[in-house]
């Protein structure tokens, strides 16, 4: 012990007289106890566990496989959200203007219909007029939610490559499947989703915006 | 060789005067050496690993399996599924009665808004004259995606309780944050989610029931 090895050659191990002079002899046997303990522990706890898990895989693979959504309900103040991007489900024009002028996001996207196209090009002129970008405008089957989700998801794909990194999908126009076809591209792109709420006012026959307020469907 | 330990410690190692002789005795010290270190540390960050997993489980669990969506869009045949219960979001009263003629559930559940109380109601008269049990009807908040979710997850659990086992969800009635509450508790619930398309006439002033197809939102 007194003249450690300075290389660690096979020669040199040779020439040591106990155990290698890295440590002392009671620090490796300090170490080797601990190893002993731990793996013991560790080993044990192995076993419970796969006992454990294997009574209870059923649940155990509902918890791993099933879809939850945590974070469901209530609503957004738009001054407390700074979403620099929207993706929009459309059919009437009122809601993502109003979004629009309160969020005043620095991208947005249209999902629309065939029938709703003369609508998404009114608000992509008033995008324009607000120096809000038209990242994207697509137009898809309204019965479809897979058609839907495929737009979302393409257009939360294009606004992440442009550099936004919080971004929300309001499901609130079109038609159930596009709504619930959004929502799930939100989800799988871990992106807000909202959805407006507001009176309708039968004289006008459009909706009252002053009533408007923005509700979380998940995220956020 | 001639005289092995009776017990198995470091010190009674360390003692004997060769270990096996396929490897020479600094080779052994070597590697018990590279073994006790390598064990050391591999469960030190097996320990750490997951305590940290624990702490951590559901950012992990996000990170291994954001919400997924495998089966969406398409049409369902309804003479090819045997739901033997559906649960309706209901705003009006031609879709669920469609689907409750064509698809023969044995057990029924409705959730509904206070609006729509009257259309649950006959809703429930129509299913007693055709020997469909209504287990529950609810009324929720249109706006609030949570208690839609609430209200069908309850509905679906006690039909499952109930001995029923192929569920369907119609999200079709109902304001959109119904539909995607109701949605999500299919999801959660493992249950095919269903929505039927049909054209409006726009003469009655009602769904043109002739033309409407089963689709598929997830699920089957």
């Amino acid at each position: 012990m007194n003249s450690p090895p300075t290389t660690w050659t096979p020669a040199a191990l040779a020439s040591s007289p106990t155990r290698c002079a890295v440590f002392s002899e009671p620090t490796w046997l300090l170490l080797d106890h601990f190893g002993i303990l731990l793996g013991d522990l560790l080993m044990g706890c192995t076993v419970i566990g796969a006992v454990v898990g294997f009574v209870r895989r059923n649940d155990l693979r509902r918890w791993l496989r099933t879809n939850s959504f945590p974070e469901v309900g209530g609503e957004f103040d738009p001054a407390e959200q700074d979403w620099d991007a929207v993706v929009f489900t459309v059919s009437r024009e009122e809601v993502p203007r109003w979004v629009m002028e309160r969020v005043r996001p620095r991208s947005v996207a249209f999902v629309g219909t065939e029938q709703s196209r003369p609508v998404v090009e009114r608000l992509a002129a008033f995008s324009g007029e607000h120096s809000i970008r038209v990242a994207s405008s697509h137009t898809v089957d309204a019965d479809d939610p897979a058609d839907a989700r495929r737009a979302v998801a393409a257009a939360l794909t294009a606004l992440r490559e442009a550099g936004h990194t919080h971004l929300a999908v309001d499901v609130t126009g079109g038609k159930t499947p596009m709504s619930i076809g959004a929502f799930m591209a939100a989800e799988e792109r871990q992106s807000d989703s909202i959805y407006v709420a507001c009176a309708f006012d039968p004289r006008l026959k459009k909706p009252d915006m002053t009533t408007a307020r923005i509700l979380r469907i998940s995220g956020g």
